[in-house]
């Protein structure tokens, strides 16, 4: 195959419908989307316009539901850089879904996680980018009293032994064809996806009750709620339901995902607005004509053209206003350089207010973070 | 090879000189026993008998004694059923070396371990079995204000860290080795290494300075401290020191090491003086002859002789006693069965001490458990 997704590699073109088969996901439908709107009157555009695209157990979750039966949402965050516009959307996607289903969110910030994978990457480092990024998922606007953020390392002495529970259940040659890992691969690195399946049923464990989970995430991640789901009801827990999102393409239009190792993939949340400026208007691939003559007369391709994507993606949540800029561009009626000019305003107006929440959230981390009240 | 020897298997007839040379570690001779004799006055039994036979860097820990440079003691117990005399051995030998060199203890209960290794092994029996062998390492007496439990599982916030620290540096493929490993061990037993080194420099890490560490461990534990002392430096941290006592022969003195998992192999210390009595008598391998008269002329085995050797590795400290014992029995002088009583009056009388102090150590567990005021 052309394209790689595993939870450490994403590279060229991904064929999402191929990926649905592969890994035996089901696809988001019109049946699926009925459903959801039953309860939320309204459809997140993202589910409107299959950005999540693919599901498990979507339905078994809402016959729970309907029960009476409560889900708690299930997120995370590995740190290990600054948080770019890509990470953004399964985030903005949960606290949807949280305020629609009045849903507890358990936010997983794994800060071993990167470290193992990472040659270069210090604890030190881990240490401070999970501080920044804690800000980032507080400026997404959760519910604080609904909310727990779990740290790894900080939480071990509730976490470590539920993932030897789960750990004594995988062998080294499940992990080693699930994740591409090999005999050279560092052992906590082998042992880690243990760790990442606790949250998918720690509140159970606290609560003393099987509560349904719901994991937003985006697919890359599935390799691990495979095997979370796999070993879960030999535990007596529920299998997690969960719902998957594209990657949000890299700035330059190249195969992958977005990704803040190269500087001009990727825009990040504490970008100054002239740089995300610059940065759109050198780098954002174009769907246009090499000149406005040719542009006004053939028009542009939206559907490559990168500022249009983003828009559609995540910037742009008014159907109607994205379809005129669709038919817009593609008649060319609008120039690429105005259809940047339309992202940056939109990126920019976000920015502004994630960033004014951000400084607020440095006073709010204690609150977010989960105490566990648990003998020592 | 006909023995083997790692943490988690030992059978056939050991061969300890052999040993010395696979693992690289140093035999203990007159020089260092004169060493370290100049700090305690009196060298216990177990060095002067060789019964703590070989080690790893004492010269340099004593250098760093001499330098005023304190070390501290780091031992353990993995919980998986009741502890046995066998065990008794580094405890007590490592309570003499607190005693004498008023150093603090730093006693893991990796409460994983055997639940990772021992498929039929609960979460719930590992737990009660925590209890119980607390109650045994408390009964040897060490210093309460000088010792501190460390649980894997409960001080993880603590330990899972730096545990992953010392993963990144160890891949598949060292363990595997060294640990007689495969690609169908579960993922927990193959991370598990990077958890029994944390003890060697967690103090050094706490206390933010690098403190010398001393183990002294059964023989088989050494695979372990081997990969501890090659990563230790390359963190910054002194390569700990370490000194290795032979098995404790099983009572039929079969080959391998006393092992809980046959009954008539071992003795516990919960057991009643009965049920010590009654498994002497009937199972302690006897170096005498088949009959009294046989015995009278030729005399008996002392080297082979089960209840000789527990009392020359264990049960009597004093090296006149059991030189009489020795030649009483090799001339005929001593049948099997009275030197089996005599063992049998030692052990009784040396367990129902032990069983009053395990009661009192039921209110003693808090104190002893490492209190961490790291932030939440």
């Amino acid at each position: 195959m052309n394209f790689t997704v595993t939870p450490w590699d994403v590279k060229g073109e991904v064929d999402y419908d191929r990926l649905i088969k592969e890994f035996g996901v089901e696809k988001i439908n019109d049946e699926i989307l009925t459903r959801i709107k039953k309860h939320t009157k309204d459809l997140h555009f993202m589910l409107r316009r299959k950005v999540f695209f693919a599901h498990r157990d979507l339905n078994w979750l809402l016959n729970e539901y309907e029960k009476g039966n409560k889900f708690y949402l299930y997120s995370g965050r590995a740190p290990s850089g600054n948080v770019h516009l890509g990470h953004l959307m399964p985030w903005l996607f949960t606290k949807w879904l949280q305020d629609q289903f009045d849903a507890e969110l358990w936010f997983q910030f794994p800060d071993e996680e990167k470290f193992l994978f990472k040659q270069e990457l210090t604890s030190e480092d881990t240490e401070k980018y999970l501080h920044e990024n804690m800000l980032d998922v507080i400026a997404i606007g959760f519910d604080q009293k609904k909310t727990k953020f779990l740290v790894d390392t900080k939480h071990a002495d509730l976490m470590y032994k539920e993932a030897c529970k789960i750990a004594k259940k995988i062998t080294f040659s499940m992990v080693k064809s699930s994740f591409g890992l090999n005999e050279q691969t560092n052992i906590g690195a082998i042992f880690y996806t243990s760790m990442q399946t606790v949250p998918a049923f720690l509140p159970s464990v606290i609560k003393n009750k099987n509560i349904p989970c719901l994991i937003p995430h985006a697919i890359d991640q599935d390799p691990h709620f495979r095997i979370t789901r796999d070993i879960l009801p030999k535990l007596g827990y529920y299998k997690p339901a969960s719902i998957q999102c594209m990657f949000l393409p890299s700035l330059t239009g190249s195969s992958g995902k977005m990704s803040s190792s190269e500087e001009s993939s990727a825009l990040h949340t504490i970008d100054p607005p002239e740089v995300v400026a610059k940065k759109i208007r050198k780098y954002a691939f174009s769907g246009g004509q090499a000149t406005v003559e040719e542009h006004r007369k053939k028009g542009g391709n939206p559907e490559i053209d990168i500022s249009y994507q983003w828009l559609r993606m995540l910037f742009e949540p008014d159907d109607k206003k994205l379809e005129k800029i669709y038919y817009d561009y593609k008649s060319g009626k609008l120039l690429t350089g105005e259809l940047k000019e339309i992202l940056i305003e939109k990126i920019n107006s976000f920015l502004k207010e994630h960033q004014r929440k951000r400084e607020l959230a440095k006073k709010q981390i204690d609150k977010f973070i989960y105490k566990n009240n648990m003998m020592k």
